[in-house]
């Protein structure tokens, strides 16, 4: 079919169901090209990846974002340098109609460090395809990028490196979907605008600078976040939100020095059990935070909970992946439990274990405690609510180590260390950017995505999300089993072919 | 005087007090012979301190069994090469009169490992001499041995060097003092045995067997133990038993793996909490432990308290030294705490504190505890209650890291690991080694010991001193700030003279 031929087949199709503007491409055409370009689409993502992307070397930054900007000048994108305090963003963005509405895409360019070593593989940033045998273990396959097109691959193949899911490969995703749009002839339904961030791992921190500084740069009706894993099934993903994070490090200090177990067992009292009591207290035998006011705010509707109801997974199916015979009882469903602020204790110590064991009692109980924050629970109402808390358990709090008098006099010590991270964010449910989004994918793949009201961790994106003002979702393209941030990461083949389909999907699907 | 002179003395006392044999030696006599004996006795622990102990080598362990063999023969002991299944013990005997009591000596001759880096000298086995100044640090002085006997010097000066106090500085006292006699042609009191560890620090692990194997040769009335630092008020120090110490090590299971915070927060329980609130409920807020029967069978008679209130120290001191504002409640004074059993968790980790710290939902915590044990309290029948009290709150019991079945089966995980480490052990106030022992140094030093009816620590001899049966009291000679087992330990001179007055008084006093 040539393009005249195709363009005349939209005509037609106008007239029948007048739907052209939102899907102007047949799931049949959209699968043909996608399956035409993916060799086209591995060899470029394979040239992408072996560039590598450590966001603390201005070297990698630079080369990523030299690649970056030549790929979207080719795409006929004007393309902008922001200058930040830190390193610079890559902007960059294709005006089709003013009158149309826009559409800001966010890459994230910038990967995990590596440790080579702790990798399967060579060079972690030189692609090597494996595939999963009947015992679990992954084998090495020849490289499956066949030199002419058409040629049938496996999804279940997967490509191994740094980046490959997070997120060079859902990149690549979409800068094929432009390439393929374009080779048919074909402009996205909308204005298109891409913010690409080199520094996602080391928290993102000058994007909402770059926002407040440049406003009218960053104008647009949606943002689509081209980042994250999907949902442990695996199906399409949108997600709606993100949980943020706030982290506190607390001491409970015992005597001066650690002292003989022997010497002054009954007489100096352990800081173990004074915290054991103070951390008793914080949760329920249901894991419900004692802090009062600790969820105030929080309110699901029945609409919400119908919403959550339809993801596809159940309690005992995740209780028996991770290996637990009772979840916390907060909420009805495991996604009922994400939309609640939460309180984890991520690290604990005193005195020594193991080998290092010594018939201590500590002089200190360290307690690193980490909460998810939902944007009904500010990071700094709920470390204050903590910190009442653990003063209405009588604790005098002491600015790093008790002096000589503070010892003396207050029998229970503490020092507490606050720190806010990623704020929280949402949009939701039902809205036009979800109707768009979800009609999209729809028609891609012929199946509608899982619609997750909010990720359970955080992003650094929440400010720049919060920022701009935007209705935001994550387009999330990856194999939850990608193994992110960790050796061997990797990206099924079935997945990156999705992602192109979606992408596709998404570039020629009007915002009604 | 000469010899015939004082011997005309003591016939002269003994006809106005009849207590020749109590006290053969006036307190002036005593302490005039020590002072002229002082040179020699440095120079002699010196040569002793400068050959390497630490009882992991054969060789070094050989090296002092020489010195120690050759020292006693050329005292005119009868001294036998005890081999056991590892490293040999040394044994010496005296005997003054088939018809006079018996009384075996104990001598520890190996010490501690050296970090010879984290020492402020070249060599911890060279002897420095150190003078504390004002600020509480130490400066190098010159070796203050005279060439002529009888000058006099500084009992504040200190000597450093491994094994200076732990316990080689108590029998080169123990070794002068039977010179001391030997010069002015007096015998022992009673028949003398000395029985030499050369693995104490490794925990004497041949020395029950060693007794069962050759009962004939420990028989004895007394056992003295010249180990052991003084009490911290630095008075001369009897002590009359020691604690012993059972360990056990708890894991507590979470998830199969650690898991992401945000992901897994809220529906998946953290270990951390479950460990909180059975420490919690192991001890109350004033420090007793809640597991029932832990306690059961230690009682202290009124006569027991006169005893221990009669030690010079106040709770309240002892929370200043250590920095403290309130003691548990165990007891009414220190002394009476160390009465009864402890349960102490000397080491405590869970997922990562610090620079390490990773938003994770531990998988494990591991709880190392160690607990202290009194005659009364076996540590057999302490382990099993805290066991049965795990038990009693819910816990399931695997045996190392838990089954799949297990985990989605049990939602209260936990191993249990136990050790039984030294016996306790005690000999009682008011019988004759206690009158004995208190004349004596009464005598020697013109003032009262001060007698703890057991020691809070452990002490490896605990199967050694059960298996002889025989009463035994700890003669503590070392200053209490001594550094034993740390770099720079250390002994002070003013200690080290009047273990030599105490031991002379000791080898002179007849057992009534």
């Amino acid at each position: 079919m040539t393009l005249l031929q195709r363009c005349f087949a939209y005509l037609l199709l106008l007239t029948v169901v007048g739907s052209v503007r939102a899907q102007p491409l047949p799931r049949e055409e959209i699968v043909r090209l996608t399956d035409a370009a993916l060799p086209a689409a591995l060899a470029q993502l394979t040239e992408f990846l072996a560039i590598p992307n450590d966001g603390h070397y201005p070297e990698q930054v630079e080369a990523n974002l030299a690649w970056c900007k030549a790929t979207f000048l080719d795409k006929g994108f004007a393309v902008t340098r922001i200058a930040t305090p830190g390193m610079p963003l890559l902007f960059a963005e294709r005006q089709i109609d003013a009158a149309l509405p826009t559409v800001l895409f966010y890459l994230q360019i910038d990967g995990q460090p590596v440790d080579t070593a702790a990798w399967d593989q060579p060079d972690p940033y030189q692609v090597v395809y494996k595939r999963k045998g009947a015992d679990g273990t992954y084998a090495t396959v020849p490289t499956p990028i066949p030199a002419a097109t058409g040629i049938p691959y496996d999804p279940e193949l997967r490509l191994f490196a740094r980046s490959a899911s997070d997120s060079k490969g859902p990149a690549v995703a979409f800068l094929t979907a432009l390439d393929v749009l374009a080779a048919e002839g074909l402009a996205p339904a909308y204005n298109v605008k891409v913010i690409m961030d080199f520094q996602e791992e080391l928290g993102s921190d000058d994007l909402p600078g770059a926002v407040a500084a440049q406003r009218e740069l960053f104008e647009a009706d949606f943002l689509v976040i081209l980042d994250g894993t999907r949902h442990v099934s695996n199906e399409p993903t949108l997600t709606f939100g993100a949980r943020g994070i706030a982290t506190v490090t607390l001491e409970v200090f015992g005597p001066r020095t650690a002292l003989h177990s022997g010497q002054y067992g009954n007489f100096a009292p352990n800081p173990v059990f004074a915290a054991a009591r103070l951390l008793a207290a914080l949760k329920d035998e249901q894991g419900r935070v004692m802090i009062p006011g600790f969820y105030d705010g929080v309110e699901l509707t029945a609409a919400d909970k119908l919403e959550m109801n339809r993801v596809p997974e159940t309690r005992e199916d995740i209780r028996v992946m991770v290996g637990i015979a009772e979840n916390e009882a907060l909420g009805d469903t495991y996604q009922e439990a994400l939309q609640y602020p939460s309180l984890n204790v991520r690290g604990l110590a005193a005195g020594w274990v193991g080998q290092e064991v010594r018939t201590l009692i500590p002089d200190r109980v360290t307690i690193e405690i980490d909460m998810r924050l939902v944007p009904e629970t500010p990071g700094e109402r709920q470390v204050e609510l903590l910190r009442q808390f653990i003063a209405g358990q009588g604790y005098h709090f002491v600015d790093s180590v008790p002096t000589e008098e503070e010892r003396l006099r207050y029998p229970k010590l503490i020092s507490f260390t606050s720190s806010l991270g990623s704020v929280p964010f949402r949009t939701a449910l039902g809205t036009p950017i979800d109707r768009w989004l979800t009609a999209a994918i729809s028609h891609a793949l012929g199946k509608e995505p899982v619609r997750m009201r909010t990720t359970g961790g955080s992003q650094p994106l929440g400010p720049f999300v919060n920022r701009l003002g935007l209705p935001a979702v994550s387009l999330r393209i990856p194999n939850p089993d990608n193994s992110i941030h960790a050796p061997n990461e990797n990206l099924r083949l079935g997945n990156f072919r999705e992602g192109i389909l979606e992408c596709i999907g998404v570039l020629v699907t009007p915002i009604q």
